[in-house]
């Protein structure tokens, strides 16, 4: 048995019908990928909350963020036949008037617990894309704890590509936005929870495709401020052959340990199975691999992690570090969200 | 008459022949896309110098950069029928032992002249590409100076992806290398020539495709140090059915007019066919476009500029400004460097 994850037997611990829409008529398609924290003595998940109009025969329609619109969000429907309508290859978004638009539109929404395993979901969304860079929503929130101040790094999606955007905030109520901190196309961008040395270390997912010069591999950049970034070099690379040989990204804020930097992150093969694993890097100098699982941490195994909206699917950027465990809350199949915990002790021996 | 450029009668100035190769059987396949600056009273520019083997019927053989060998760059040949030769669909590279190899490579080398008409090329690379992310070679250089200082910001090209490199000189004998400052797919970065406000900003161009969401669009950025950036927003983007409809990229430095901060870019269609415009931004906030060229202000016109390595293309990152006039050194058909004249005025003229 090489799967290390103890999975909560309360799993899935929220799904769809868990979650109240952001309108009438819309429903909730998936939850995704939550970024996850402790604020005032509970655990907090921000959910990715993917939202769709009921679909009548019909019409296509879309939900879209309008500021003017109350609630900031509202649904555009057209005709089917309407020649103003052109569907594209991509079944996720269709044009309309010469407008792309996505068929599902994603938000931020806070869910807490007393005890990690029970979420009340806020029956509101908490955030939502906000200018042109967000306009096709926000996605995959990674939420980091520096001193005082929580900082939400998440996907900015928007015609002109998606890009890492920040937020943050001290108290859950106000926040503030820092704009995009790296520009397209780029996602699974988590901050180090500290300084090391002088500067702020963040790891990040330049996306360049699966053919030609590129690839999908994990960064490592560093920052005088968070705010701006620079230094970029490519740390952890696809493996061919391997459980990552198509895609890695990293998961949330690494965590700290005697023997280096842990970073759980994620893994794609060609077959598109999402897997976890860690990394192990200096903890003086981050750009340096210490080690890295030859097999995965964590496979899709459960009944829920087999079959959702995209089956095969194991996913974190959440996770919660309590002495030797690290709770890891996590995207199922892209439909529902769990948890699992994990001894820090037993990955660092599978990396020796 | 569109056009406003003045051609320099002696174009081309330069062209592959007048540039020594690197190595013995060595050839100098193209020479492009220079930056262009002054210093101790002469005009110079940092030529791009794409080289590759002679090619021998039975092998096959790259350039490649080899810190351990004389010079830092030798010839690496495969027989053809080697097993362990592979050609991929494109034909700029091959694979052989696992390994990918571009069939040119490019460094950047100094050419200096007391006219701005007749050049005179160094007998060596200036700069050749150093590190894991430049394996590829180092392509397209701006040149801005910034005080005492020369900040070249180039392509850096390797396996994992086209980023941008930034070095620093103050003297053109000792290179500062601050690593890679825009990760990939990223190039085309023009450097703003002082502070706007508190801060530096530049202009950039992340690279996403041509088909779904991103697009190859000017995006503009902010930094306390150069080295660091961040607010990255989308700036100039494509525009459907006119001449930069497929792709647009800074040129060099913006110039200060009084009407705004003036940028030459290129601008390219579905036929691939390159020219030059410009772009007015606002002097107190360079993220406000002011006026944009809707017809372009220099296409390929000239038979150097029709016919070439990859034909119809006027391209440049080099200008000088002096006066009313800007002196725009250009990559004409991915083959000889040329030069032209515009007036100030003339270009602000057509942006009202």
């Amino acid at each position: 048995m090489i799967d290390k994850a103890k999975r909560f037997s309360q799993n899935p611990l929220l799904r769809p019908e868990d979650v109240r829409p952001s309108l009438d008529g819309i429903v909730i398609e998936c939850l995704l990928n939550p970024g996850a924290f402790t604020f005032q003595g509970k655990t907090w998940l921000l959910l990715r909350v993917a939202e769709r109009p009921e679909q009548a025969d019909d019409t296509v329609s879309a939900l879209v963020i309008d500021p003017s619109a109350k609630d900031g969000l509202r649904v555009l429907s057209c005709q089917k036949g309407d020649p103003d309508l052109v569907y594209e290859e991509d079944p996720r978004s269709f044009v309309y008037q010469g407008n792309t638009y996505l068929t599902t539109l994603s938000h931020l929404r806070l869910a807490s617990s007393e005890d990690g395993i029970h979420f009340q979901v806020m029956p509101t969304p908490t955030l939502i894309g906000e200018g042109e860079l967000e306009t096709f929503g926000i996605e995959d929130c990674r939420v980091t704890q520096i001193g005082g101040h929580y900082y939400l790094t998440y996907t900015a999606v928007s015609k002109w590509g998606y890009g890492v955007g920040m937020i943050s905030t001290e108290d859950w109520q106000h926040f503030t936005r820092h704009g995009m901190i790296f520009p397209p196309n780029n996602k699974d961008c988590a901050l180090f929870p500290e300084k090391v040395g002088e500067r702020y270390f963040a790891l990040h997912r330049p996306t360049l495709g699966e053919t030609g010069l590129g690839g999908n591999n994990i960064w490592i950049s560093t920052s005088p401020d968070l705010l701006h970034w620079g230094e970029h070099t490519c740390l952890l690379t696809t493996r061919p052959g391997m459980w990552d040989s198509a895609r890695v990204g990293a998961g949330a804020a690494p965590t700290r340990t005697e023997a280096g930097w842990l970073e759980l992150y994620h893994g794609a093969d060609e077959q598109n199975r999402y897997c976890l694993g860690a990394a192990l890097l200096d903890l003086d100098d981050p750009t340096k691999v210490i080690a890295r699982s030859q097999k995965p941490l964590m496979e899709p195994l459960a009944e829920y992690e087999i079959n959702g909206f995209f089956g095969n699917v194991v996913f974190t950027n959440g996770v919660i570090e309590n002495g030797d465990t690290l709770t890891v809350y996590y995207g199922a199949s892209d439909l529902v969200v769990c948890g699992a915990t994990f001894s820090i002790k037993e990955i660092l021996d599978t990396l020796r």
